[in-house]
């Protein structure tokens, strides 16, 4: 039966993964990085911090001079130069000496701690110490964070904000990073129309329109849209264009296994159908070719199915395009009620987390919109296990675990 | 003692949230609303589907006529015309007729099923159809996701994939939606460069120009960056003039609880400083303003408790001043060693989870960019709570739960 042709899951990705081509590469200003890839191993042109600095508003001293000392028994230094915030002091300094000192600015040549002011005293240039010292006691010592040389930042790294941090203090004022891959998307539908307040025949609002545009856009790639009726001749002039400038090809409708399928039998004509049918729910009817080197993602025309089908193949295809290797981080809770299933088949049940119990929603068809709005995350129940008991532990990926 | 003016974690945030007034609201085409905040309930001009369709590509039939035949006992019907999608029919189906349909054509008259087409078999304009069927199976009904009328998305929920999708089925090619906000960042520090290979004197790389800029972006707000030396007199003119067209602002560095800091002191002459000192580890620096109706955040100038800082106490009040209230996921995962912590404090701690585990990573100053780069999350240790035993349960903050 035609059930037979239907691969699980993890054989379809694979599939995926080996058609996927390393990513070229562009250099960009440091403040137009964030949230690319990082395309170079960072090695840094500096030591951080550069030297060895307060942690602390205080004075610099010696911690030798403080020992023993207390708010009951105080110490008295002279205090002999003041450093602000970027600046140096000539002063060296010597026993019974303070120097005044700014949050991160240098240590004086010959002090080895920090007193915080609160524990201090000044009278003219008199400063009364109320507490005893360890050497290094409130300094940040020179190459705390890294050193130069120092391998700061690995390739495939998406730049974050603590990523462009690093880069920066290691000497960067640009970085290496992959290029966004270009992703073509062709709605197809003849009954599409896009949104109006008022709907006339057959006709169906194009919502998938704005659902891959913004899912291309949340894998941080670049689409771009277009709209085609059922029609084998057009959509095979538009398979030919977009391939020939862009990194991938994505299609929504036209993927049903059955005869007369416009979209998988184009894709058949040009290139190499690798995947007609997953064993998955919803979106068992993904397909998936190679054309002309290309990636061509086919999902359904239903928007729920092509929601999945997105989450779980294409969007971890978009991220590897750009260098990106990304484990969404999948958690475990009770289920809140049994939830059926099919050995063979993986399930993405739409959920919503209530504390330490997921809800599985009740909604069932894939062209369900509001079940996506509705829930949080999804229940995977993967191929070899037959439901989930009441109360059962399962495995699940919030939606924001997604998010690149 | 100085340390009396440190006021709980969960007190500051109540204070910051006092400050936060209602944003306005714009319009916006539904192509641009992707990651914005709708600022209206969205109620549906349309029935969603707007009709009976199809569910598959098949033959629209009666399912009576189906009843009780299967593979070995076939039944004949006599196909009458074809629906592609977009199209309508004329047709209205009588006993003994079938329609061919497409996935999501509107279901003829008098049909109440579709025969999926594996189980069947035409020749010329006769069909075998070789299954039972129920009335209702393969057919999406009208209204099945929503009607005219319905509300389908409240005021304050991030227009993400599946929003824009509802949004647009309900027949809207815009969205209302709250006014990003302006934050003005102002980044003090006389020491202060941005990235060069070498660096002379007492000069320290600006690092918090990227990380402050990127994440106001990752709260969806728009940033702009100012610098400024350790003057208070620059910094009261920054203030005023940044105040006048921004809806709120952040500082770096000069909060130290000390005489002679310079933002905390320009902010008490121009407004009321609401808080100053947190007992937070890192970032108990903390201060917060209310200067002509807008709120002004004061972080550290050491990055990592800077970063820390706008995580507690910025992002959620930037997301609040567009509308989103967002709760991000908190998860529980068994300390994989000893963490130590003192009562009366709340920690977040640099950690990396490891499969049921996570591991505080060892690095402790404060301007330890490496930590942040390479932990993905924070371990949180509540004031009330006296440490962490290796194997006992925390709480995990993943960073992934804070973007938005």
């Amino acid at each position: 039966m035609f059930l037979s042709k239907f691969i699980p899951v993890e054989d379809a990705k694979k599939i995926i993964s080996r058609c996927l081509r390393e990513p070229s590469t562009e250099e960009v200003g440091l403040e137009g990085a964030y949230r690319r890839v990082n395309a170079l191993n960072v090695y840094s042109y500096l030591d951080s911090p550069p030297f060895d600095r307060s942690a602390m508003d205080g004075y610099a001293v010696l911690a030798e001079d403080t020992f023993g000392h207390s708010a009951n028994n105080p110490t008295q230094l002279k205090v002999v130069d003041g450093i602000g915030a970027g600046e140096e002091s000539k002063v060296e300094l010597k026993e019974g000496e303070a120097v005044r000192i700014a949050t991160g600015a240098p240590l004086p040549a010959g002090a080895n701690a920090v007193v915080m002011e609160e524990y201090t005293y000044q009278d003219g240039d008199i400063l009364k110490v109320e507490t005893s010292l360890v050497p290094g006691e409130n300094v940040s010592p020179a190459r705390e964070d890294f050193s130069k040389g120092d391998l700061v930042l690995d390739k495939g790294k998406l730049l974050n904000s603590p990523e462009l941090s690093i880069v920066a203090s290691a000497g960067f004022d640009h970085a290496t990073v992959f290029r966004k891959p270009k992703i073509g998307v062709i709605v197809t539908g003849s009954e599409l129309v896009m949104p109006k307040n008022e709907l006339e025949g057959a006709e169906v609002i194009n919502s998938n329109h704005f659902t891959m545009k913004s899912m291309v856009e949340s894998c941080l790639a670049v689409p771009e849209m277009f709209h085609s009726i059922d029609d084998a001749d057009l959509v095979k002039d538009m398979f030919k264009s977009i391939l020939k400038d862009h990194n991938a090809l994505i299609t929504t409708g036209g993927t049903a296994i059955s005869k007369g399928d416009v979209v998988v039998d184009v894709a058949r004509e040009l290139g190499d159908v690798l995947i007609h049918g997953v064993s998955i729910r919803p979106g068992k009817p993904f397909a998936f070719a190679e054309i002309q080197g290309k990636p061509v993602f086919m999902l359904s025309g239903f928007p729920v199915a092509a929601m999945v089908q997105f989450d779980v193949f294409v969007r971890e295809a978009l991220l590897k395009m750009q260098g990106l290797h990304m484990e969404p981080l999948l958690i475990h809770k009770k289920a809140a009620r049994k939830i059926p299933s099919t050995l063979g088949r993986t399930d993405y049940i739409r959920a919503r987390i209530e504390g330490e119990k997921v809800r599985p929603l009740k909604i069932k068809g894939s062209g369900i919109i509001r079940s996506m709005v509705e829930s949080d995350s999804y229940i995977i129940i993967p191929e070899n296990q037959e439901g989930i008991s009441k109360g059962e532990d399962c495995v699940v990926l919030p939606y924001q675990s997604l998010k690149a």
